[in-house]
C-alpha cells in the first residue's frame, strides 16, 4: 500500500489552493512509502532554492515518521539529535513536511517550501488533510 | 519568457496519456528555462531508478539544447565527447529527453523515464508536441 | 530577460572598483536569472576558499530572492531556517550575496567574498548599484 | 609566479574574439598553477551544461599538463587511462582545454565548451597564444 499518483495530484492541487488562498507561491513535493518522489509542483515564481527544499522536507518526513519540525527541536545545539541535517545527503529539519496517513496508516510525505516556515506547514497540512478526509 | 506551471501539468498529461496508451509506466520531469525542476510525476508502478534518470534527461536536453539521444552518439568510445557524462553532476545522454519550444524559442525541457529508450523519447516527444501545437 | 555578459562585465569591474578602493582583494561570481553561472573573477591574491564561497553566496541570493545575510539571520540556531545551509548542495548564509534588479525585476545576482562579511556586502552592493544605476 | 587577473583577461578576451569570429557562443574558464579557478565567461546564450565543462577542462589540463584531448586518448576502453574520468570530481578528456606558458613555465590552463570539439580547442589555442606571444 502506498500513494497513488491520482492521490499525489489530489494532495497538490489541495496544497496549491490553500497556497494560493494565502497568497504564496509554493513548491510543492510528495513522496511514497519508501521515501522516493512521487510527484513535484512548483508554482509560477516559487523560489528556485525550494525545489530542493521541499524534496528533503517530504524525505526527512518519512525518513523519521514525524512532521519535519518534530526533527528540528531535536536537532539543535545540545540537542539529542544536533546536526542530523549531515545526513541522508543533507534533511531539512524545519517545519513544511508533514506525514500522508491512510487508514491510520504511513503511506508517503509532502513536503511545501516557499514562505515562512508557518506557511509552508499549514500548505503541506492542508495538502495531508484532503488525503486523510479524501 | 520561461514555462508556466500550467503548461507544464499539460506536457506532462499528454505524456502521460501516450505512456498510458503505449501500456507503460512513465517517470515524467519537466525543467524551464533555466534548467531548474518545474514539475515531476511518477506513474503507478514506474521504475524507481528512473526519477532521477528522467529529471537528469530534461536537465541534460535543456544544457545542451539538444535531445538527450542525440549526445550519446557523441560520447562513446572514441568519440567526441567521450565520457561528457561526468560533468554537470552526471548526464543521461540516451534518449527520452526533448526541448520544449515555444514560438521557436526553448524554453524548457522534458524527460521521460520508464520504458525502452525509444518509448521513452515517444513519450516525450507526445508532452513536447502537445506544449508545441497547444 | 537575463543579464548579459557585457552587464556582468560591468558589474564586476564596480565591484573589483570598490574592493580595491578598501584595499581588500576579493572573489566576485555573477549567475543569472535561472541562478547559473555567468561570470567569476577571483582578484590576485584573493582567497581560494572564496571561490566557491563567492559562487554559493550568488546562487543563495537568487534561489531565495533576498540578500544572503538575510537567510543568516532566519537559520541560527532556535530560529525558523536553522541548518537551511544543507540544502542545494550547500548555501552559503552570510553577508556577500546581493540581488540584481533591472526595472524592479530580477534578472540575477552578485557574490562577493575575500574579505569581512561587511566588506563583502559593500562590494557586492557597489556592483549591483553599478547595475540598476548603469 | 602564477597567471594574474589581468592576463585572465587578455586571454578571455582573445578567446572570446575568436568565438565570435568562428560564431559560436562559448563558455571560458582560465584556472591558476594550482588548478583553482581564476575567471570564468559564459558568452550569451552558450550552452548551460558548459559552464561546468569549461571549468572541468581548464582543471584537468593543469592536473596532468596536457591538453584535455591528449588524455582522452588514454581513457578510452582498454586503454592505460581507462575511465580516469571518475576522479578528482569528474574530469573532462576531450579537447577544449589547453595550458597556459609563460617563459616555457606552465602557469595555468584554459577551458573553452560551446562548439564542436574542435572549435572549442580553437578558441582555447587562440587564449593560449595570446597569452604566450602577449
Amino acid at each position: 500500500m502506498s500513494i497513488t499518483i491520482e492521490q499525489a495530484e489530489r494532495i497538490s492541487e489541495a496544497a496549491k489552493a490553500k497556497a494560493a488562498a494565502i497568497g504564496v507561491a509554493m513548491n510543492i513535493a510528495i513522496v511514497d512509502e519508501g521515501a522516493n518522489l512521487k510527484s513535484f509542483h512548483r508554482m509560477d515564481d516559487a523560489w528556485l532554492g525550494s525545489v530542493d527544499i521541499s524534496i528533503k522536507k517530504a524525505k526527512t518526513a518519512r525518513y523519521f515518521d514525524m512532521a519535519t519540525g518534530e526533527i528540528g527541536k531535536l536537532s539543535q545545539p545540545g540537542g539529542p539529535l544536533y546536526n542530523i541535517e549531515h545526513s541522508n545527503g543533507g534533511l531539512i529539519s524545519f517545519p513544511g513536511g508533514v506525514l500522508l496517513k491512510q487508514d491510520g496508516k504511513i503511506v508517503g510525505a509532502i513536503g511545501v517550501s516557499g514562505g515562512s516556515v508557518d506557511q509552508d506547514h499549514e500548505v503541506a497540512t492542508a495538502g495531508a488533510e484532503a488525503f486523510t478526509n479524501g
